[in-house]
C-alpha cells in the first residue's frame, strides 16, 4: 500500500505501510521527491528491503536515490544500510551521536566517505529545491534522534512519537485523540523516556505549520487540531525514567 | 586479541576487543562456554562477524554454539544477527522490549521460533551447569537493556556501563578511577538517561560479588575498590534528561 500523502508540482510524499511481514513490528517507511531529487526516511531494515526497493521503482530511479535519512540507530529504522550503500549512489544522513556505531551495519569501510551527519542541535538538508528540517528530539525515544519537516507538504515525519500499533486503516488518518490514546498509550509510556523532554519537544513543534503528523508506526495524524491535542497529550505523560523505581531493578 | 578473563575446570570467559576496523566505534565481543555449551554476548554487527566466526574457532564449534545474547537492539550490539541465524543453530536471547524490533535485523522468517525473551525483570538462563543472571539495566542508556553476571567467573559484562575510548591498553585493567573518568565522563552524561536509574542500578548491583566489570568498549575494571568507587561515581552523576533544557529543542 502506497500512500500518497502529498502530489504537486514536482513534489512527492509517499508512506509505505504494508512491507513488513511475519513477527516483526509494522513500520512505514517514506519517500520525499523534490524535482528529481529523492529521500528515504527511515528505510528500515532487511526485512523490509526487498519489498522497498521494489515499490519504490514507481516513483524515481532507485539507484540516482538522493539519500536514506535514518532518525536514529534502531533496526526498524536502518538495518538495511548496508543494502543501500551497495545498491544505490546515495548518501546515508544519520544523527552526529549514532555516526561511529551506524557503520556496525555494514561491511569494513561501506560507509567512508558516504555519511552525512546531522548535529545534535538538528540541521536543515537541502532536497532538490527546498530545505527538509531535522528537527531535535533526543529520548524520544533515543538518547540521538530527530524528526523531519517537510515545508512544502507540511509534513511532520515524527518517529516515534504518535507510533501507534494500529491492526488496520493504516492509509486513514485518525480522526479522534480518543480512538489514538488506546493504540499508543503503552508504548509512550515505556519508551519514551521523561515527561520533561517530551514537553520541552512539544513546546519546539506547536508554532510549527503542520498538516500531517505520520509516525513510524501505524495510522497518522491529520490537522491541526488533532495535533495540538496530541501535543497537550504527550507533554502531560508521565514517562520512562518518570515511573522507574527500585522496584524495576532488583537481581533476579 | 583474544583476553581470557577466566579459565578453569570446563569454564571459560572470553573478551575480542580488535575485531572493529575503520571508522567505527570499538566494541568488544564475549564467549563464556560452561562445560561445553556456549554463548556470544554482544557479538556485534557485520563489521566484525567473520572476524569474530574465526576468532571463535580456537574455543568452540561455532556451529554448535547455544546462544547469542543481546543487551539491547544496537547495531554494534547485535546488526550480526541474520548471519548467525543462517550459520549456526543457536537462539537469540534479547529483551523482551525489542523482540519485535530485533527481527528487523533478519530477512522474513528467519528468527522464528528462534528467540529468547529477556522479561523486563530480568531471568536467569540456564548455560551448561550454570545460570547466567540478565539483570535489568534499563535506559541505561536503552529503554530496555540488560547486564550479564556469571557466578562463576564473577564478571559482570556490563554494556554500555563503565563503557570507555580507551584507544590502547585493551587488554589492561584500569587501576584507578582518575585515569578512567576522561575516558568515560562525556559518554556516560549524554548516553545515559538519568542520574536516578543510574542509582538505581548501581543499588542493586553493590551487593553482587564482582571481581570484574567488563563493558561493551574500552578496558575492563578489576577489583572490588576500583568497581565500588565507580558505583559511587556512576550514583552522582547528572547525565541524559537531566541535562536537557528547552535549549536542546530548537528548530534549526
Amino acid at each position: 500500500m502506497a500512500l500518497e500523502l502529498y502530489n504537486k508540482s514536482n513534489h512527492i510524499c509517499v508512506s509505505f505501510s504494508d512491507l513488513v511481514t511475519g513477527e516483526a513490528v509494522q513500520a512505514n517507511q517514506f519517500l520525499v521527491i523534490d524535482n528529481g531529487h529523492a529521500a528515504i526516511i527511515d528505510p528500515g531494515g532487511e526485512l523490509t528491503y526487498s519489498r522497498l526497493y521494489m515499490a519504490l521503482g514507481k516513483y524515481v530511479s532507485v539507484r540516482g536515490l538522493d539519500y536514506i535519512i535514518a532518525s536514529h540507530q534502531d533496526p526498524d529504522i536502518v538495518a538495511s544500510l548496508n543494502r543501500w550503500m551497495v545498491g544505490t549512489n546515495c548518501k546515508a544522513v544519520v544523527p552526529e551521536l549514532w555516526e561511529r556505531f551506524i557503520p556496525h551495519f555494514t561491511t569494513p569501510g561501506r560507509t567512508k566517505h558516504r555519511l552525512v551527519s546531522i548535529p545534535d542541535q538538528g540541521m536543515n538538508l537541502q532536497l532538490g529545491n527546498i530545505s527538509v528540517k531535522a528537527l531535535p528530539a533526543h529520548f524520544l525515544h533515543a538518547e540521538g534522534n530527530f524528526q523531519f519537516y517537510d515545508p512544502v507538504s507540511r509534513i511532520l515525519f515524527s518517529g516515534d512519537m504518535g507510533a501507534n500499533l494500529s491492526s488496520g486503516d493504516l492509509d486513514k488518518p485518525f480522526r479522534k485523540m480518543q480512538e489514538a490514546i488506546p493504540t499508543m498509550e503503552a508504548f509512550h509510556r515505556r519508551y519514551m523516556n521523561s515527561r520533561k523532554v517530551c514537553e520541552y519537544w512539544a513546546n519546539m513543534v506547536r508554532p510549527l505549520d503542520i498538516e500531517w503528523m505520520v509516525p513510524q508506526h501505524g495510522r497518522p495524524f491529520k490537522g491541526k487540531k488533532i495535533i495540538h491535542q496530541f501535543l497537550d497529550w504527550i507533554s502531560a505523560l508521565e514517562c520512562g525514567t518518570d515511573l522507574m523505581t527500585q522496584d524495576n531493578y532488583r537481581v533476579p
